[in-house]
């Protein structure tokens, strides 16, 4: 996709670009590249600019983490595409594993999505193939499935760009769930106990200097965050 | 792409799934997908309803294309994917000429929406190929090419799900620009003559609906209208 180098959304073009590589290369799917779309409306509401209030988030995130004892990065394709040497170094600062879990599953896809993150420098990436032989009550068929050895055994689980079916039955598992979302309407937002309403682009690079750092422990309210997130973006309309 | 049968979006996920189909026939860039996603999120934010404001935006554009003496209906692939018999019926109804148009210029994807446009019973269809042979000035290269016999005679022209670039570059042109937008922050949204802030799918029967009568001139104020259609965004949040 040729970018016209004069146009005014340039940023916001080249990482579209990133996303249609993506797509050819076979990370991303075809529904990745809309539900980008329907992201960068809500990224554009907010100024492209991560708030106090996803700063706050991340803190918070990253005191659950680091206090996890089995924590996991859940990746999907968008993120595979636009973030992998995030991922690992945030799966580095944080122990923490990495799982491929996609909303259309397809196994050439996880294949691709590992071998990208292990070229970035993952040394296992959990969840490909007939690793995911845990079923998750609550999700039709494929989409249920997780490793038992990441997500299975997990409690705690970051997921960015996912869908709110999943969250939720993360959530009834007993599992605590941060999200990365950039429409705090969303039911992943909703249901997730710590929701980071940002750009992942921005929001990982934010996690992974938090998780050089030991968090403590401060008070936050998601549903406060939410609320004060979703004041901001209808004072930007 | 299977489309989980319970999932609660099932709607925006068919239409989602033929624009992939659109992609996978040649039909749809994939940048449209993208595109298509940032108009989701106004949608959905709008409460997926034509709003009364479209409602009015949608008769000052009937009678504007009633009044013009070459109006034009400017086509690019999702407006072909998603609504090619609609695109044929409006241009029916108003004895208006169809014109493709893409951002990214293909003359393969011409000739496919072309041929979609024609075998849902268009008479024939401007802009494809050679035919786009008049450059506008203000877009680089391919972008600015229009059909001397289609747009670059025209006096009105109704544009769908298009770039704010070309907008502005056929409103110093000239032309009167209707445009279907569901942002309306948008260039386009604000640089056109008529916005219908609107998705497609109910756009344009309900433009069809207003065609089939004689509009008469009414009293209309397209800064007024997007100021009243942002103002119902932000109380919907």
């Amino acid at each position: 996709m040729d970018t016209p180098r004069k146009h005014p959304r340039i940023k916001s073009l080249k990482i579209r670009s990133l996303l249609v590589k993506g797509l050819k290369e076979g990370i991303v799917a075809e529904a990745g590249l809309i539900a980008h779309g329907r992201g960068e409306a809500f990224d554009y509401l907010m100024g492209e600019k991560t708030t106090p209030e996803a700063l706050k988030a991340v803190k918070a995130a990253v005191y659950a983490l680091q206090q996890a004892s089995n924590p996991v990065i859940s990746v999907n394709g968008n993120s595979a595409a636009l973030q992998a040497r995030e991922i690992v170094e945030l799966s580095n600062t944080l122990d923490a594993k990495i799982e491929v879990n996609l909303f259309h599953k397809s196994q050439e896809r996880e294949e691709k999505i590992k071998n990208k993150l292990l070229n970035h420098g993952a040394d296992k990436v959990y969840g490909v193939g007939e690793d995911a032989s845990e079923r998750i009550p609550g999700l039709e068929s494929n989409r249920g499935k997780v490793d038992p050895l990441g997500i299975g055994s997990s409690d705690v689980v970051l997921v960015m760009l996912e869908d709110g079916d999943r969250t939720e039955a993360l959530k009834a598992l007993g599992k605590k769930v941060i999200a990365v979302d950039l429409n705090p309407l969303s039911r992943t937002a909703q249901k997730a106990d710590i929701t980071i309403v940002d750009n992942i682009r921005r929001a990982l690079p934010e996690l992974t200097k938090a998780a050089k750092k030991k968090q403590k422990k401060e008070r936050y309210n998601n549903k406060e965050n939410l609320k004060q997130t979703i004041k901001k973006i209808r004072a930007g309309i």
